[in-house]
């Protein structure tokens, strides 16, 4: 039997896409899509407030393509929050000029592949806890993907050894530290909750740099024999005020 | 030829995940939805009235994310049986506003991988056919997922002796033993029946153990090498109270 | 060049599986649903005398889970007839009422792997038309897939001598008839007519007989190495009086 | 570098595959079908004309099963004119009551992997061009399936020699001259223009000759190895009556 | 650790390809549907704008087949400019009388394996400018399609070195400039952008190069052995001219 890495778990994730229905939205009445926009706005603010609470964070961006029109990424304490979220958002008049896109479910996560052998118990560290539950930065672009490690015959990553996992790991974590300052970078795990292993999500105030980080690290063993891709969404920040705009018809 | 393992069989099951149409629910007269809900209600309440006369069992969980906004997982004695159940249910008022999200057949099954020699009738053992029949529990949370086992060139399970294979998943069944009274699983056989070959349903009250176990397992040779996995879905526990909530606009 | 196996053929094969629409079903007047049903019923008497003068053969049958309602397979003697059915169905009242979930178009067919090397011609040889020609069974059950034979790389089933292949197919053959009066089984041939390159349609009084069947050939070298499988479908036959019931709103 | 084999192209293909609206069609008042039907014999007619004058050819069947009602084949000297009869096609009347099934995009292909070594210009040569500009023969059926020449691993056709791919295709061509005067087949190449290599079209008056041909060749190297196949439609004939007839509600 | 090639970045470029629906568009007023080309129009005129301006740059054809009607492929400086773009035309009555078939996020590309040894900043090289921000040709034809560099155990372009990549590539290079003066070829990268590496688009007046061109380079081992291919797109050039005529009915 082969040893699994440590992972600590944070807030859990729903990435949320959705794609604006044009037609309807320009044939619905003013008040109709005043009305509408003041639920959105009501969200809005009511998520801007739970973050300022640091009880969860949400950040909400455009997609660029028809893969959808925008997405709202919500973190919080657990699953029945965030269904709840989806739920309420469902029964607006907002959300029936829009329809699903895609969405993903995991939990913030950090591995321990390069934890140190000190016995203290890491939720008590603050750098870590500001990991785990981190409030979502308005970089203006965002960039998700979902990924798995694969095992294909002699490319599978999960009958390598723990200390060939932690090497290879070390290394990808390397090209990262590279970024710091231009990429912040959240990893969600979602074995168990969504169809892939892991959620990749990308802030940046420079899109270019999404695409440096991620060819980079492409060469880098761990991504190159082991990494598999899902789709990948590129967006723009969206605030109040963009977002009233974006709807104006 | 190869030698098979010899599986038990116990319930047939239908796992019927569906969405909400909540543009119809919204529109829909108030008359309309109280008679739906009260179809709904009548219907929960037969499926408990089944489940405590223990001729079969059914489990109702809202799901997180856009796949689907609730499955009923019913198990029950026939085809026949869950086929009625599925035609009944489609054919209320409450079904007209959902859509189909995704199905799943299958009958609950052990495997005798790990048997031991006794000549003794397993049906007529108490603690086998509790299993084999069981009432799905009140957990907080369900997930639920479809996989293989691969057929890969060198990774290939159906070309291992059986002794390897017992072996195997006697490692694997260690790791499930790790997490008991954390996590129930219950493992439906669907060769023949469907998509997959095995449907897999856990039931927790801390859904962060269907990751924990379920990516331990991963770095298991039986999952690592042999483990093909299809779909996701997490979701929380409902009850008629809060299905009702859950459909208030 | 490698030798083909020889095969026999019969009656071509269409498999039709249909979803009904209950929202427009309900929705419909009473005299349109009772003109519907006389026109369903006047099919299913006029495919029952066609069966009855053995000039071709109609099995109906429920499916079970949301993949589809029910599947009409209709074996004729050309494809003009197959397709003369379809479009005749397609043109009902009734039909307006479904939708399109999966079809299939293949031969009934007979490989002679198994062939002795006797001169005779098999089609004078009444027990072979029979098999070519078959009516198909009233059996509680039906079970469909389609499937291939794998070509990957060291797993190639038509890179093969003819004396391996005969050789697995004799021991493939030997599961089958572990299994004579419990499982009727139809191979139909679609190389060059559908996507997969063989449809298998499965008959039982128990459907609990699909699973042990598939899973013991499974561990079979010729499906272990060379199987490939596409969707499956189970369900419950229907009659003319359990079809009426299940329409019924 | 590898040696590619030299081609000869004729005119450009167009399959455009259509599914038939019945619930519109029957639902349309007398006059706009009767309307629909001209449009539709006009174009027929049309197509016929550009036949008779050798500019092009256009080929017209049902498909039997689900996956389409009926298909235009259409070979004409550019881009520009299949471009021009599809946007024709779909400004009609009768194309409202269709939707889109499936097409393809190819040009009629001569592989010189048989060429001899003479210096003639082939394009000189009427046989050579009487098989890049054929006039599609009215068989009584029609198969249609794109493909793929393999490249993977230890598999990939790319990889091959000039010499080891001639003689691969020359048996391969020997099974094809064994059907000589039952299945008529062209050959398209589509790199640069769909999401195959290559489109097969067959033409036969028995269509078990197509499922005959296609299992054959499956066990040639050439096939076994490195054929990689997509879908498969089949269908029957469609003249001006019959095609009325169809559409006879 | 793999070193990576060096890439420089132009423009950021989105493939919008949409379908019509002509059914609605037939239906439309008159008044509608000359609004509609109004707005069409003034779109096409103020992207000529730009791209006279030197400040981007767009592309119109059609798409030949069912999988879109035309393409409009747009070059800006910043993704938020791409967004504008698809946000303004999907607020247009003409919009709303299409549909959205598939788009594509990237940014074209130039790869250095070719790259000289000099210090000098090639961003001040005006030939290399004029790649990264070009203006699209007004060639008769496009082809556009998506790739990966493959990574499949012993095919894995990833884990090559630096040396063996830049010596396959040159010989790739060597294909592409043997069709110097018959196809223009844009690189866009699309790492971090979408769900390909990247994207390639061709511009040819004689669409028979695409073909000629692709098939050629997949003999070439850089395609051969590590090209992995999405859909293909072919169509025609589209001016306002043009394109009002499309648009008559």
């Amino acid at each position: 039997m082969n040893e699994a890495a440590m992972t600590l778990e944070g807030w859990y994730a729903l990435h949320d896409f959705r794609t604006i229905n044009w037609s309807a939205w320009k044939a619905a009445d003013d008040e109709v899509r005043a009305f509408a926009l003041d639920e959105l706005n009501g969200f809005l603010e009511e998520w801007a407030a739970v973050d300022e609470a640091k009880q969860g964070s949400t950040a909400v961006y455009t997609i660029v393509g028809q893969k959808a029109d925008f997405v709202f990424m919500h973190l919080r304490e657990t699953l029945e929050e965030l269904n709840a979220i989806e739920n309420a958002f469902n029964k607006t008049t907002f959300a029936q000029f829009t329809t699903k896109a895609y969405s993903y479910v995991s939990i913030v996560e950090l591995s321990n592949y390069l934890a140190g052998s000190s016995n203290e118990d890491p939720m008590q560290n603050p750098h870590v806890v500001a990991r785990l539950k981190p409030s979502l930065p308005k970089a203006k672009h965002i960039c998700f993907y979902p990924m798995n490690k694969k095992r294909d015959l002699s490319d599978n990553w999960y009958m390598l050894s723990m200390e060939e996992r932690r090497s290879m790991m070390q290394s990808h974590g390397l090209i990262g530290r590279g970024y710091a300052g231009k990429v912040k970078q959240i990893i969600t795990g979602s074995v168990g909750f969504d169809d892939w292993e892991w959620g990749v999500t990308l802030f940046a105030d420079d899109a270019l740099q999404f695409k440096k980080l991620v060819y980079e690290m492409r060469f880098d063993e761990v991504s190159a024999r082991f990494g598999e891709f899902g789709p990948f969404y590129v967006g723009n920040l969206l605030d109040q005020a963009s977002f009233t705009e974006l709807m104006k018809v």
